[in-house]
């Protein structure tokens, strides 16, 4: 089976959480709106009305006859088709669960360089940023890294990932999210690093897999960069 | 089978959509933190060192051994168990992907008058949230309504539910926020419905099914009120 990803050609995004799952298990793919024309084809899929489950938004992947929408549920349905997830229906549930927490850190990581619009620049939403970036970096973060932290530990199963024993695109996933974060905010995670000692050794482990740290050396990742949901505006940690 | 849903027991919140579902099936179910003794119960569930999979936050819900959260996931869990949903693979990754659209429109809704920080009360960041709503009201809400009536008009097998002939929870999650834009937006949601008759008559054909009919006129349903996702600000609509 030939994957085709659609999503933005030049950003990480909600995108890069499929393409380091799809990296990791080595899967056939294409990452079509970075194909030559592969934007044009990109938002004629986007638009057609012969797709009969049209996605409200990229990214969204096409198997076969299926078109799927909605990162966490791209996942969902990629995770034991990519050895990345278990087939059992509670362990598929929890693992969901923990990547829906995921994404909305995500949002709320977004949110912090536009609170009022995405339809706005940063520029005329930059007050507004200042004040939520800073209950993000202070509140948010640790609310959340407390509970990853919190899963790491209590696992009776081993504590090397997430779901105990088992490797999971939600190891890949808290990855990209530590990633992100220190992008776009790097006092705050210099802080919280000491903190999250079992994160960031997953984070680490992620990092040395050998399919994981090809990609992330390849052209293939795209540079973190300011259009994405990560960006780096230093006045947002003053 | 009885199941224990966990939430807050003073808001419709997102454990609505889950009472919904239960409630159209005429489900066996708790709603444990609205029992004597309820709250306490919930808070020891959250922070029990012995549930193997915790909540990041309510809802969630207990099925025999399984603990489920996130409002989506759990709706996802239920819906074919309570015939709200299709059976197979495809069918039940649209029913998803749906809902997973309407949780970001329900976040969406929520930071219209916490734009800011959740942790903040809202006459904090009243000048923010005036910003926010207005992109609301102009910008958001039409795009998510001109998706969702672009899903009932493209069906081809029937347009009467979101997923053509066949009932689901993902209707009812419609209905719900139909009614909670009523609530917080009424200026808005006035000149919107003329548009949206699709959708607007899928609301009223789920708020005349019998058991959800009894059911919104019950005191299970819990009114809205200021405390909950929707919340009516006058001044965030001028």
């Amino acid at each position: 089976m030939r994957y085709e990803l659609y999503y933005w050609p030049s950003i990480q995004g909600r995108g890069e959480f499929v393409r380091l799952a799809l990296e990791d298990a080595g899967a056939d793919y294409l990452d079509v709106a970075r194909e030559p024309k592969g934007m044009a084809a990109m938002m004629r899929a986007m638009e057609s009305r012969s797709i009969k489950n049209p996605p409200f938004a990229p990214p969204f992947l096409k198997a076969g006859k299926l078109v799927i929408a909605q990162t966490a549920n791209i996942l969902f349905f990629l995770g034991p088709r990519l050895g990345l997830a278990p087939k059992n229906e509670p362990g598929r549930l929890w693992a969901h669960q923990l990547q829906l927490t995921i994404a909305d850190w995500v949002a709320e990581a977004h949110d912090t360089h536009h609170p009022i619009s995405g339809s706005l620049y940063y520029e005329d939403q930059k007050r507004e940023a200042k004040r939520r970036a800073a209950d993000f970096t202070a509140e948010r973060m640790p609310k959340f890294f407390d509970y990853f932290e919190g899963i790491l530990q209590r696992n009776s199963k081993g504590n090397e990932f997430l779901l105990g024993r088992q490797f999971s695109y939600i190891d890949l996933s808290l990855f990209q999210m530590i990633e992100g974060l220190r992008y776009a905010f790097p006092k705050a995670m210099k802080k919280l690093e000491k903190k999250y000692r079992r994160a960031l050794a997953l984070r680490d482990r992620v990092a040395a897999r050998p399919r994981i740290a090809r990609y992330l050396d390849s052209p293939r990742r795209i540079p973190f960069n300011q259009e994405g949901i990560f960006r780096c505006y230093p006045e947002l940690e003053k």
